[in-house]
């Protein structure tokens, strides 16, 4: 099945599905490369990850270079920094930039989605941040706002009470959307406020953040961490794939088809309902093995 | 949401699907019990697992220890040695052997259906395997048996001429039950040789595997594949639950839904197309997630 030229299958990704997809594809002996912006992708974000299984506490970061050194066992090749610009048909074939490949896995996560509000972009980096995991010991005793109460804007919350003697939880819901177990701890630190049901409006500041205004109200904060979910990647795909309403590839759930033959999606870039670590990895390893039967047929 | 007397959600079942599917329920702070014949199920069969992505390098044992340890560490309640031998709907709830339940998730796995046969349980995980995709390569360079001629018999003869110099298919069947394709690909090879109709008899070695036996003659392997089917392991939920012709639990593999509502399925025992391990793991994931829905919204 290999050839020097052509590759059996190229993942397009640097997350657990993409990951995951590279041990499964290697170890039926595919030629495989790896073609992502970063390896790790969302991943990362995760301080402390707790419910993936077999594994009782381990960073994104950590987890993320475990499943690189598998596949480097595997002799898969990695290509770091590609961004996939266009797919093309060849033939059979498909051309990634200018990889030739016989099949593709399209695992290439989520991008976080903005509040697209004044004050929210010109702030970015000066007090404005969609990563807790990077940025909260840059507020050490200082007042945050997190933006979002689902488990990503409460998990914000706690990694900022590290650092952050004060915490706002500011949602358009009108109530909080994480889970309760998380909840509770944040309401039981003390230092935790809520507000649902509220609308955002704008991030003031001169050369920082310095407050962030909601329905007619104003709170003076030194930081603004936004946690309202995620955009998957896919502008590269856009009339390629299939897409569903989100923008989220559609696949076959058994097999993680995609409209195109030869084309397997796997993780968050998908319609799977839940975006988690260990789903997104399961769902690389069936793509993997649905391009290995794709390939030995045809 | 909680009852002295009435549990949230009771998994059935020991293996990765009911073990994540206890973390995920756990960390929703439902009231959770695993109800488990054995704890690990099919993994502990798994002397070596090299695929399941964030872990190297670990035994199914340990695999399953560590999981069993995240279940103790978020409380739930493990009750082992108990066989479930019928669900009755109780009004809004369950009741499972005298345990009452508001949502259930079954995941008691699949029975790789056994030869019968000397040496086959004794050889277990030392040269005894009921998984290609698992094993195949620990076998690099060296001679092999697969017992059974159906197509997952000469996909695992495929899978292990990747790494074996040689491999012999044995069936009882008088000709070979798999594929045309495949078998004509396996043949093509000049790697594989079939004998059809002929009687197993014994496994034979001493550390290891050494050989096997039938009719009245014997081949030297390193290994031995069986492949004769599967067993669902739901006897138990007949007339309960939808089941397709292989026996498997129908569920929406978005969701893990089975046709009862509040009855959740999880992993091998349902007809989710590939059995892995990381991927029956994120099947639990998925139930206990859906589960949580479940009991929120009613």
């Amino acid at each position: 099945m290999n050839n020097n030229m052509v590759y059996d299958v190229a993942i397009i990704g640097g997350g657990p599905a993409a990951l995951t997809a590279g041990i499964y594809a290697a170890r039926k002996k595919l030629k495989t490369i790896i073609l992502a912006k970063d390896i790790g992708g969302q991943s990362l974000l995760a301080e402390i990850i707790e419910n993936y299984p077999g594994i009782e506490k381990i960073s994104g970061k950590e987890l993320i270079e475990k499943m690189r050194i598998q596949n480097e066992k595997y002799g898969v090749e990695i290509k770091e920094g590609e961004i996939v610009e266009k797919i093309i048909k060849q033939g059979e074939n498909f051309l990634v930039n200018s990889i030739e490949t016989k099949s593709i896995i399209i695992a290439t996560g989520k991008n976080p989605s903005r509040l697209n509000i004044p004050g929210e972009k010109e702030f970015a980096g000066r007090g404005v941040s969609f990563c807790s995991t990077c940025d909260a010991p840059l507020f050490e005793g200082k007042t945050v706002a997190v933006i979002g109460s689902g488990n990503s804007g409460l998990c914000s919350a706690r990694d900022l009470l590290k650092y952050a003697s004060k915490v706002y939880v500011l949602d358009s819901a009108p109530k909080v959307m994480g889970d309760e177990w998380i909840t509770e701890e944040l309401k039981k630190s003390g230092r935790v406020e809520f507000f649902t049901g509220v609308e955002i409006k704008e991030i003031k500041g001169s050369k920082f953040v310095e407050g962030i205004v909601y329905d007619s109200k104003e709170l003076a904060v030194d930081g603004v961490f936004i946690n309202i979910g995620w955009t998957p990647a896919i502008e590269f795909l856009k009339g390629f794939v299939g897409l569903n309403k989100e923008g989220e590839i559609i696949i076959d759930s058994k097999t993680n088809e995609t409209s195109v033959k030869g084309v397997f999606g796997a993780g968050d870039v998908t319609d799977v309902k839940y975006k988690q670590c260990v789903i997104a990895a399961a769902e690389g390893a069936k793509a993997a093995l649905s391009a290995y039967n794709y390939l030995v047929k045809s």
